[in-house]
């Protein structure tokens, strides 16, 4: 079993080789740019999901780096002005601003399109599939967010987070082999973690939950959705050690 | 054999029908309204194809509705502001102006990624990495479009429009299950039909090629173009006879 640093650092050094389509030229440049500095939080909790069901993490790398490329494409064209509006991102000038704004735009469409490239090289379809229904998912919560019309932002975080943060959990499965007959405690244990995840991030943020119920609410509820990740960990007749650890490091995580 | 006219009632009918996924709520009526008054050009080329090699014509709707639904994604992105800035589209609104940038910009990203839903619901999978693979060469023509580095427009062209007509004709082989090794003289077709098409579009609005050589020199070239896509047909041991129609069609079309 290996720490989640262990499993950042292989997806980093993954990224890091991976060839982009020749036939986009320069706008590699863009893309790379969009996928650097990542917390890569998707993929590890992929790769380590894998590894738990006895899979081969160097076989579930595609998918990981599949999922941080899905997670940059809606990270970038959430950025420009059209929807946030957010200059920075990482710490370093957004895509849009460093790029400009068409640059940016169609990295974001050739990151998402790339993600698909690499989840094809998987002979399971339902992998494919699933990534695919997650990114549809996600935009329908990108959707929610700007027209406000999701008042307890229960549907909007499911979807906005929790579609790509379970399908990290999903593609960890596949990518293992493990028969869709046994993901039904794995996958109660993904949906936890999105949830986990933006509620914290709502609190750092202060934002979200967090403004609407006040920050020790969202941090309470954060606490109650972490203790049901690890009641779901308990469930699954594997060593889950890594997985239990990804869960403490998102309920505590300062950034 | 149908005539071009049939299969576009029968792709116009398939597309109607189309279940967009439930989760992007209301979002799915920006999508349907960019999906709504195209020609259905590389839709009509794959039933085309599929029928004259051999296949079902059924079969091969969801692949000729993916590649509409691409189509239709590049041209939402490439009217927003950040592209084209284009306030029309098809003699309506364009999606941006009807809907608002940010709506636009998302239904831009579901329709790319319904279209690859679409082409999963095959378990060839070579079909979805073409569709993928010439989604990503397109994106490389549009980057090429805004940075303005190709002098002679040649790959511009190559990849902007031809990649996915090129796509056309060897989605409808794969949904015909023509093996690869008998792909050759179709994908020669499919080559000459894009270019043949984008040389009357620059002809007809009076830019691109047509800009730079004239107007006459441009024809010319698309006369070739024809010529060349007529020979590779009659390479082909099968009733061809419809994508000759198609080659026609293109050549003489006004709008």
């Amino acid at each position: 079993m290996q720490a989640p640093e262990a499993l950042l650092r292989l997806t980093e050094a993954y990224l890091e080789d991976l060839k982009l389509t020749p036939e986009l030229g320069s706008q590699r440049e863009s893309m790379r740019y969009a996928l650097t500095g990542g917390k890569r939080v998707r993929a590890v909790i992929c790769l380590a999901t894998t590894e738990a069901a006895g899979g081969d993490v160097e076989v579930a790398l595609p998918a990981a780096a599949a999922l941080e490329l899905v997670h940059a494409f809606s990270l970038v064209h959430d950025d420009l002005p059209a929807l946030d509006d957010d200059d920075e991102r990482r710490g370093r000038p957004s895509t849009h601003i460093e790029f400009g704004e068409g640059v940016a735009l169609l990295a974001g469409d050739a990151l998402l399109a790339e993600a698909f490239r690499l989840a094809l090289t998987y002979s399971t379809l339902a992998l494919v599939q699933e990534l695919v229904d997650a990114t549809l998912g996600m935009i329908g919560g990108q959707y929610l967010d700007i027209t406000g019309v999701d008042p307890d932002l229960k549907e909007l975080h499911r979807l906005k987070t929790g579609r790509l943060f379970a399908a990290s959990v999903g593609l960890g499965l596949w990518a293992a082999d493990v028969p869709e007959a046994e993901h039904a405690p794995w996958r109660a244990f993904g949906e936890e973690l999105g949830l986990l995840f933006q509620l914290v991030d709502d609190v750092l943020d202060g934002d979200g939950v967090a403004a609407r119920v006040g920050a020790d609410e969202a941090r309470a509820r954060a606490g109650e959705a972490a203790a049901r990740a690890h009641e779901a960990l308990a469930a699954i007749l594997a060593d889950t050690s890594v997985l239990a650890a990804i869960v403490d490091g998102l309920a505590v995580r300062t950034v």
